[in-house]
């Protein structure tokens, strides 16, 4: 058996990822319409004003205010109909004196006005409107640019893209934005297990959960193969990878001071980033940099691995997009206490509820390997630093939500 | 212009939503494999335990823990290697007193042990292995079933599958499950002002919102045409739709005692569930219903018309499915006091933001039709009831976020 080894902190395993100049996606040029859930490379700006005209928040009748200044209930100001404009139409073809025009919401509202008298404020009779108050300037008037201004921001760099950014981009005449390129993340299994007719098989579980997991609008995780427990074997699997994908994740094939095919396989091939580090779950990952490129090896086991890898591929995934985070940040009180073992980073499986008293954080217990039992009932996780020897129960903590997009 | 409506409470509308028989979508026996994001339309338990077997949960040796009772560091037990167990593999042939076995982690533990000596609290020289400690029965060791138990729930009825329900139906021995087929909804745009070269043109950002905010692996949303504010044209549309969706959504051509051309185009088609609601944004908003299929009726405002459709969409998703919802429910702390509208529910953008001091929810300020650059600074929304007056500055409360689909 392999030799102990000495693990750093998380924290410094965070630091070492920071400092490496990992190799940055390309950027592409696209149409607002390709980019839902895509992440900007560059700030995005109105090109135009939205709305590009004022226009009518209620049906009623454009008038001047001006001329309704002295109406009231027992002194109504008469109009006589000139025209309609409804939103793409008009009939409206000029402004005289005691004249208003029907218009209708989303309607152009003329240059000769500046408000609109809604149709239950008024009296129609024949051709003929009674307006019984009196109006400010622009009332009911959505004015050009009252919703996005020319030169206002849409999207900042590092944002996800969602459908009102779109709607945002298309009305304000934006017709290509720069997203990141999607990131191509390769999984690769290993074990001898995964083959069937092997002694104890099991099914290929984890490369599953990993592929699922990381399949995003913004990236595209992939099945790479599965390797036995064979140096070459895996060697020749990642050196393939590394050709296709921007990431490599390779699931099993180490342990601490145990097996070592992934470590062995690996020589040679890049730097040691970190091999380990005091995370629970998680001490064995390792991480290895190529070229720029990462290669992640963990663990076999689906979840404790999966819920490591997230914090350590989150940060790789910031330094080289500038995403804060694809996970959903919540508070909430802790129902019972938690205890981290010294030095530490814990992430304990949590499921948080919202509820009108505060939001609840409910420790979800785990037991032997903690793989697929403790996970189904929860909906997140909390990460104890190494510096924090616990919470009592009732404290107030920021939980990670997996999301809805899982 | 049209009269006056009587709108009904929001409560009202919803009761309405939950009294019709709706249509209910089909369900289908997909594989586990395939069936990410898709709602289970049955629950789903374990075929069999998971792990299957007693398996290692660290690299070192296996040993009968009785064996050890007497061990300690003056006084160590030493025992003879027999063969070695790794995942997928084992030279195991059987066992003699005084022997043991190496295990790998996640290697199958031969019946004739019941616990593991890890690797760092043992010596090794040559063939022979020191124990210097005792061990209670099944220690290092995950039992079969420790994970999940034959017969145990996985997945309940009406719950999204996530990556981890596949992995654990994967383990389990379960090949396939029932999930509602994809719903599909279909969304028309209506509106002269959407053709191009029209007074007024404006992109049609609102149908494009709706299909990138609807379209979720559980649900198909597609563009079903754009139609002139035509009764005819409008008819035909929603008519075809209805044989394509099992959702028709229209935007535009509806306001409030305004232009007429939905309601005129829905007339003898199907049964009103109720024309407008006392919900702001969204007391246009109109739900038909016809052989048990919803036609949703908004107004043509991106944004504000998006958020009330959602409500009421939510519900009909709810009726049919189970799903209780597609957004993150949390809490938090208001930052300013909000207001209603006596009887209204007022549908409010929010800023939700974690931090160590509780959940911050920031009320974002809406103008003009509070449209489009409202909600570019906003990640969910707060609904306050008709029976609520309003909250006041620092008052826990609910929100619903927009969720990271998104």
């Amino acid at each position: 058996m392999g030799r102990f080894i000495e693990l750093i902190s998380h924290e410094e395993a965070i630091g070492r990822i920071r400092s490496i100049n990992w190799k940055l996606p390309g950027t592409e040029l696209i149409a607002p319409d390709q980019s839902a859930g895509r992440i900007a490379s560059a700030d995005v700006t109105a090109k135009n004003d939205v709305p590009s005209w004022n226009r009518s928040l209620v049906d009623g009748y454009a008038v001047r205010s001006s001329d309704c200044a002295g109406a009231s209930e027992t002194n109504p100001v008469v109009f006589q109909i000139n025209g309609i404009v409804e939103a793409g139409s008009s009939t409206y073809e000029g402004f005289a004196e005691g004249q208003c025009t029907v218009i209708y919401t989303g309607g152009v509202l003329p240059e000769d006005y500046d408000a609109v008298v809604m149709a239950e404020d008024a009296e129609l009779t024949g051709t003929a409107v009674k307006v019984f108050n009196h109006l400010k300037p622009w009332e009911n008037v959505e004015r050009k640019g009252d919703d996005l201004r020319a030169g206002s921001n849409i999207l900042k760099k590092s944002e996800f893209v969602r459908p009102w950014h779109i709607s945002a981009m298309l009305s304000a005449g934006v017709n290509s934005l720069q997203v990141f390129e999607k990131l191509k993340i390769g999984v690769i299994a290993t074990g001898n297990e995964l083959f069937e007719g092997s002694e104890g098989f099991i099914p290929n579980t984890t490369q599953k959960i990993y592929v699922d997991y990381l399949n995003r609008k913004f990236m595209n995780a992939e099945a790479a193969g599965i390797a036995h427990d064979r140096v070459e074997e895996i060697r020749n699997l990642i050196d393939k990878s590394l050709e296709n994908y921007h990431c490599v994740i390779v699931t099993g094939g180490t342990s601490l001071g145990g097996k070592d095919e992934v470590p062995e396989a690996m020589s040679g091939m890049g730097n040691v980033v970190f091999a380990g580090s005091m995370l629970r779950p998680g001490r064995t990952l390792t991480l290895y940099e190529v070229h720029g490129k990462p290669v992640f090896s963990v663990s076999g086991i689906p979840v404790p691995s999966l819920l490591s890898l997230d914090v350590y591929f989150e940060e790789y995934l910031r330094r080289i997009t500038g995403l804060e985070t694809y996970r959903q940040k919540v508070t909430g009180i802790l129902d019972s206490p938690v205890t981290n073992r010294a030095g530490y980073t814990t992430i304990f499986r949590v499921k948080y509820t919202a509820n009108t008293g505060g939001g609840a954080v409910e420790i979800v217990k785990t037991k032997g390997t903690g793989s697929l039992g403790s996970v189904l009932n929860s909906n997140g996780t909390l990460e104890v630093h190494g510096d924090v020897e616990g919470y009592p129960s009732g404290s107030t903590v920021v939980v990670k939500l997996f999301g809805d997009a899982l």
